[in-house]
Protein backbone atom coordinates (compact mmCIF):
# COMPACT_ATOMS: atom_id res chain seq x y z
CA UNK A 1 0.00 0.00 0.00
CA UNK A 2 1.16 3.60 -0.94
CA UNK A 3 2.48 5.03 2.24
CA UNK A 4 1.44 9.04 2.80
CA UNK A 5 3.16 11.71 4.96
CA UNK A 6 0.48 13.59 7.04
CA UNK A 7 0.24 16.38 9.20
CA UNK A 8 -2.36 17.64 11.37
CA UNK A 9 -2.10 21.12 12.77
CA UNK A 10 -4.30 21.67 15.88
CA UNK A 11 -4.94 25.52 16.80
CA UNK A 12 -7.38 27.05 19.65
CA UNK A 13 -10.32 28.18 17.99
CA UNK A 14 -10.13 31.92 17.29
CA UNK A 15 -12.56 32.78 20.15
CA UNK A 16 -10.72 31.33 22.43
CA UNK A 17 -7.92 32.85 24.60
CA UNK A 18 -4.31 31.36 24.05
CA UNK A 19 -2.39 32.53 26.91
CA UNK A 20 0.87 30.86 25.53
CA UNK A 21 0.48 32.94 22.55
CA UNK A 22 -0.04 36.02 24.74
CA UNK A 23 3.08 35.33 26.39
CA UNK A 24 5.20 34.69 23.10
CA UNK A 25 4.20 37.91 21.91
CA UNK A 26 4.98 39.52 25.35
CA UNK A 27 8.88 38.14 25.47
CA UNK A 28 9.02 39.34 22.07
CA UNK A 29 8.12 42.95 23.37
CA UNK A 30 9.93 43.13 25.83
CA UNK A 31 13.56 41.44 24.36
CA UNK A 32 14.90 44.61 23.02
CA UNK A 33 16.13 44.94 18.86
CA UNK A 34 14.48 41.15 19.00
CA UNK A 35 11.79 42.48 16.57
CA UNK A 36 13.31 45.27 15.46
CA UNK A 37 11.98 46.74 11.75
CA UNK A 38 9.05 44.28 11.93
CA UNK A 39 5.62 44.76 13.86
CA UNK A 40 4.45 41.50 15.31
CA UNK A 41 0.63 40.47 16.36
CA UNK A 42 -2.28 38.06 16.74
CA UNK A 43 0.50 35.51 17.79
CA UNK A 44 -1.37 31.99 18.41
CA UNK A 45 0.44 28.76 19.16
CA UNK A 46 -1.18 25.43 18.57
CA UNK A 47 0.12 21.81 17.60
CA UNK A 48 1.19 19.72 14.84
CA UNK A 49 1.51 15.79 15.12
CA UNK A 50 3.01 14.58 12.01
CA UNK A 51 2.58 10.64 10.83
CA UNK A 52 3.58 8.45 8.38
CA UNK A 53 0.37 6.38 7.43
CA UNK A 54 0.04 3.42 5.17
CA UNK A 55 -3.42 3.54 3.42
CA UNK A 56 -4.55 2.29 -0.20
CA UNK A 57 -5.82 6.11 -1.90
CA UNK A 58 -5.46 10.07 -0.41
CA UNK A 59 -9.08 9.92 0.19
CA UNK A 60 -9.48 7.26 2.78
CA UNK A 61 -6.00 8.17 4.49
CA UNK A 62 -7.82 11.72 4.80
CA UNK A 63 -10.89 10.48 6.39
CA UNK A 64 -9.30 8.21 8.85
CA UNK A 65 -6.99 10.89 10.01
CA UNK A 66 -9.86 12.84 10.45
CA UNK A 67 -11.64 10.78 12.32
CA UNK A 68 -8.44 10.10 14.80
CA UNK A 69 -8.25 13.73 14.83
CA UNK A 70 -11.80 14.45 16.22
CA UNK A 71 -11.63 11.99 18.68
CA UNK A 72 -7.86 12.32 20.03
CA UNK A 73 -5.88 14.81 18.65
CA UNK A 74 -7.84 17.92 19.01
CA UNK A 75 -10.61 18.84 21.52
CA UNK A 76 -13.47 20.23 18.97
CA UNK A 77 -15.30 22.21 21.48
CA UNK A 78 -12.16 24.65 21.93
CA UNK A 79 -9.70 23.32 18.72
CA UNK A 80 -9.79 23.24 15.19
CA UNK A 81 -7.55 21.13 12.90
CA UNK A 82 -6.51 21.47 9.24
CA UNK A 83 -5.11 17.52 7.70
CA UNK A 84 -2.81 17.81 4.96
CA UNK A 85 -1.91 14.37 3.35
CA UNK A 86 1.16 14.17 1.06
CA UNK A 87 1.64 11.06 -0.85
CA UNK A 88 5.71 9.68 -0.10
CA UNK A 89 7.58 10.04 -3.50
CA UNK A 90 9.08 6.86 -5.05
CA UNK A 91 12.68 6.24 -4.30
CA UNK B 1 3.89 48.21 5.21
CA UNK B 2 2.31 44.94 3.74
CA UNK B 3 1.04 42.44 6.41
CA UNK B 4 2.67 38.85 6.48
CA UNK B 5 0.92 35.39 7.53
CA UNK B 6 3.74 33.91 9.32
CA UNK B 7 3.77 30.09 10.79
CA UNK B 8 6.93 28.47 12.56
CA UNK B 9 6.86 24.94 12.83
CA UNK B 10 9.16 23.05 15.38
CA UNK B 11 9.50 19.61 15.56
CA UNK B 12 11.97 17.62 18.06
CA UNK B 13 15.09 16.82 15.86
CA UNK B 14 14.95 13.14 14.37
CA UNK B 15 17.47 11.61 16.54
CA UNK B 16 15.91 12.87 19.88
CA UNK B 17 12.90 10.74 21.66
CA UNK B 18 9.41 12.27 21.23
CA UNK B 19 7.21 10.37 24.13
CA UNK B 20 4.35 12.38 23.11
CA UNK B 21 4.43 10.91 19.54
CA UNK B 22 4.83 7.59 21.31
CA UNK B 23 1.70 8.02 23.82
CA UNK B 24 0.00 9.33 20.75
CA UNK B 25 1.24 6.13 18.68
CA UNK B 26 -0.01 3.90 21.56
CA UNK B 27 -3.48 5.30 21.66
CA UNK B 28 -3.95 4.69 18.14
CA UNK B 29 -3.37 0.90 18.47
CA UNK B 30 -5.43 0.81 21.84
CA UNK B 31 -8.28 1.66 20.33
CA UNK B 32 -9.91 -0.67 18.50
CA UNK B 33 -11.31 0.53 14.87
CA UNK B 34 -9.66 4.16 15.26
CA UNK B 35 -6.94 3.53 12.84
CA UNK B 36 -9.23 0.46 10.71
CA UNK B 37 -8.22 0.15 7.37
CA UNK B 38 -4.73 2.25 8.04
CA UNK B 39 -0.99 1.48 9.05
CA UNK B 40 -0.08 4.69 11.27
CA UNK B 41 3.65 5.10 12.18
CA UNK B 42 6.62 7.41 13.30
CA UNK B 43 4.11 9.66 15.04
CA UNK B 44 5.65 12.65 15.91
CA UNK B 45 4.21 15.48 18.24
CA UNK B 46 5.46 19.41 18.04
CA UNK B 47 4.56 22.70 18.09
CA UNK B 48 3.61 25.76 15.76
CA UNK B 49 3.52 29.24 16.16
CA UNK B 50 1.04 31.61 14.01
CA UNK B 51 1.58 35.15 13.85
CA UNK B 52 0.79 38.55 11.86
CA UNK B 53 4.25 40.34 11.16
CA UNK B 54 3.81 43.84 9.37
CA UNK B 55 7.71 44.52 7.37
CA UNK B 56 8.62 46.15 3.99
CA UNK B 57 9.46 42.74 2.30
CA UNK B 58 9.36 38.77 2.74
CA UNK B 59 12.75 38.85 2.40
CA UNK B 60 13.23 40.95 5.98
CA UNK B 61 10.44 39.44 7.67
CA UNK B 62 12.01 35.44 7.07
CA UNK B 63 15.11 36.63 8.40
CA UNK B 64 13.32 38.54 11.67
CA UNK B 65 11.24 35.56 12.17
CA UNK B 66 14.62 33.09 11.75
CA UNK B 67 15.90 35.12 14.71
CA UNK B 68 13.22 34.94 16.85
CA UNK B 69 12.69 31.13 16.89
CA UNK B 70 16.55 30.46 17.05
CA UNK B 71 15.91 32.97 20.93
CA UNK B 72 12.77 32.60 21.66
CA UNK B 73 10.54 29.50 20.00
CA UNK B 74 13.05 26.85 19.65
CA UNK B 75 15.53 25.21 21.64
CA UNK B 76 18.16 24.78 18.47
CA UNK B 77 19.86 22.53 20.13
CA UNK B 78 17.20 19.62 20.41
CA UNK B 79 14.97 21.66 17.63
CA UNK B 80 14.69 22.04 14.64
CA UNK B 81 11.96 25.02 12.64
CA UNK B 82 11.34 25.66 9.51
CA UNK B 83 9.47 28.92 8.68
CA UNK B 84 6.74 29.94 6.17
CA UNK B 85 5.42 33.69 5.45
CA UNK B 86 2.55 34.36 3.12
CA UNK B 87 2.07 37.83 2.11
CA UNK B 88 -1.76 38.65 3.19
CA UNK B 89 -3.54 39.06 -0.05
CA UNK B 90 -5.16 43.12 -0.27
CA UNK B 91 -8.87 43.05 -0.03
Amino acid sequence: MPKFNVSVTVMFRPNILDPQGAAVERALKNQAGLASGVSISNVRVGKVISMTVEGSDERGVQERVKAIADRILANPVMEQYSVEVLEESAK
